[in-house]
């Protein structure tokens, strides 16, 4: 594990930014695990002009690592929100882009597995030690690519509903994640964590035991897994 | 994880040991973690005649991952055993081992990251779900190198005694161990199984849920994790 | 660079083969390029029984790094020979063998890349410095996969006729070879030499400027690059 | 070889900032060789704010990969012109900088080895197809690190003074360098090009032949070699 303190999310944006453009400049294929949400914002607002037009991007494929279905759309909130948030201001043409949805999950393993597995994941850290869609109570180490019900957790259709500003009558009842199993696959893995929101979380991240009641706990497992901090996230420890 | 199925003990030592060499004929320092016990016995006869007298083998260094120290002598049980094995008929020099024991085990870890880490830990797997020395009961997934005591489960004292053919009395009472998160930092895991003994805890490792309960389902995680396993290991799958 | 000095072809032979199996056991597509020719024969005697009936070796893809075209014949000598010598004793059922001939050649190159790369090259040292068919005046440096006329050294064809014991009637008028460039894309590079009558090779091998006089004096210059020799073939150094 | 073609140097500096940068977030030592002169000076102004005051950057050691000894000084012009353009305004301290110079350049090679090869060198190309010191008449492919007499080229000891706007008799009669062979054994290597003045020298780095009258030529046969050019320098492309 490296620890990368940095005062500010300028800062640790500026960081994850080199570390994720880094790993797109190579002459065969790169498969990246991005993150929805907002702790990576401002990672993207200082890739996206890095990545605009540029042919030499070619070889880099773009996949989610957990997905939210709507009732009726072709998109679910996740691919929605990296398409406003990053695909399309960079210029990601669809099929640069791996989608897992309800349709794909059942095969999207083995797809990443005949591509070569994930280069990278750029996650965030949830208050409750949630990574991906691994929230307490859902999944367990061994799971590979699974749907979660949303009655699995009291009351989680309406935290969705409510995070991603819907209402909860168009969800679907579940979601789809990539497992720890299938996260601890990946060859490298990032996790950036801002705010003093986000200070509890971080400290039993360091300090917890590793458990699936505290999921992001395991990843202090994987051999090569960097997590980048702002001072704000960094002040319970 | 890879799986890999020979029909007879012969086939899964001379498989095993394919990889262990392998990894020795390098042009830098290697570090290996090799296991004592019953299983290897077969990997290490093959590997002596391709050891002794080699010059170009001057750059592997051998490491063991636990200890069980013995009351006023200077190696403990694993060490012992290892010489017996693999270092004294092979030819290794005591300069090129780095000795896990009661003296060296609170800086073993950064000497471990100082070295480069380990490129290879050759496992074998206990009825319990054992690996090195973590027992059930006795290590937590987040433990670097421990010591654990003999009493931290019932009869282990006795157990210890009598698998290695002495006196409990002569026993110190503690044994150390790299623990789950201190293996998991290891390049690569390689964990050989055989017997029609050891096809219970084969089944297990492979079905149960991942957790301390039965260590080694952990290892399953890895992103570079070898089972080798002969026809009567792998007869409960 | 690393040397590897074995007393015999059989110590050669074993340390070669512990090389190219282990390479084999990954959870991922395997890519190897191997030589025909005398040299590996004691190679794959041990390889052999190795692969037989191994299903967990499903990941693995032969490559032939050159081949001489026979007139009407749909198998060139190379292949011809690698069927001989390896795939067909060894159960390599044709849909994992990447045909380098007259037919695939312009777009081998790309093929490789689109599969991984090759991930290791086994080859042997002609007495003349070449390495796969980059002989002295043949190839240059920056040359890819390439056809080189038979005439473009004096005597070749009927050199090639003699060696492969056929009719140079028999040959067409060009042969087909990775050049320089695409073997030194390989990740890792195997480089086998035994006998005495390679013992003055051997010795330009190590100790000429590296030219393309002498084009095996390139291979010095990969980061990944492992020469096996014998007594014999040491007996000038 | 991957090439990066980048329409400004804003742009060049900045993809190379993100691959030097990326290079330090590493959980083990990481050892850089980075160029002096004009080329990388807009890296470096990208660089210095983000390496400022980051002790998660402990671990990152800085190599010279050439030297110009001045007569009576310490210092010579290129670690004096890395402390100017980097290493000062950056707070790298002295024990992070193994120099190569007139005193250690006999076992630089060595020390370099043992501390696990070079992670990255950083490059610039010069008129004449040099990089490091590896003008065309000094240095053959073979060489790892050696000294180059000044009279080795015809007016070469006024060259380097004008450029470097000192006195030639403040030159000693020979410079260091590292040479093709100990270049080639860096695991990536990047090499960034911008100008007019350079598009004649660019055009000739990827279409002469490979040879020791163009040096860099070598260059294209690393497995991980990057080229980042602007629209200067790729004007002849």
């Amino acid at each position: 594990m490296k620890v990368i303190h940095e005062k500010t999310y300028e800062d640790l944006s500026r960081t994850a930014s080199n570390i994720v453009m880094a790993k797109m400049y190579q002459n065969r294929r790169v498969n990246l695990a991005l993150t929805a949400g907002s702790s990576p914002k401002g990672v993207y607002e200082l890739m996206i002009p890095q990545m605009q037009g540029r042919d030499y991007l070619d070889n880099v494929y773009f996949y989610n690592f957990d997905e939210i279905p709507l009732k009726g759309k072709d998109l679910g909130i996740t691919l929605r929100d990296m398409k406003n948030l990053l695909y399309d201001p960079a210029g990601v043409s669809d099929n640069h882009i791996v989608r897992l949805d309800e349709h794909t999950y059942p095969t999207q393993m083995q797809r990443i597995r005949d591509a070569g597995g994930l280069d990278l994941m750029l996650m965030g850290l949830g208050w409750d030690g949630h990574y991906c869609g691994n929230l307490p109570g859902t999944t367990k180490f061994a799971d590979e690519i699974v749907t979660v019900s949303n009655e699995a957790v009291p009351g989680l259709a309406e935290r969705i509903a409510k995070n991603h500003h819907i209402n909860a009558t168009d969800l679907t009842d579940y979601y789809i994640t990539m497992g720890p199993k299938a996260v601890m696959e990946t060859k490298e893995l990032l996790l950036i964590i801002n705010g003093k929101h986000k200070a509890e979380a971080t400290r039993r991240l360091f300090n917890d035991p590793i458990s699936e009641e505290f999921p992001a706990t395991l990843l202090r497992l994987h051999p090569n897994f960097t997590v980048i901090l702002d001072d704000d996230a960094a002040s319970l420890l």
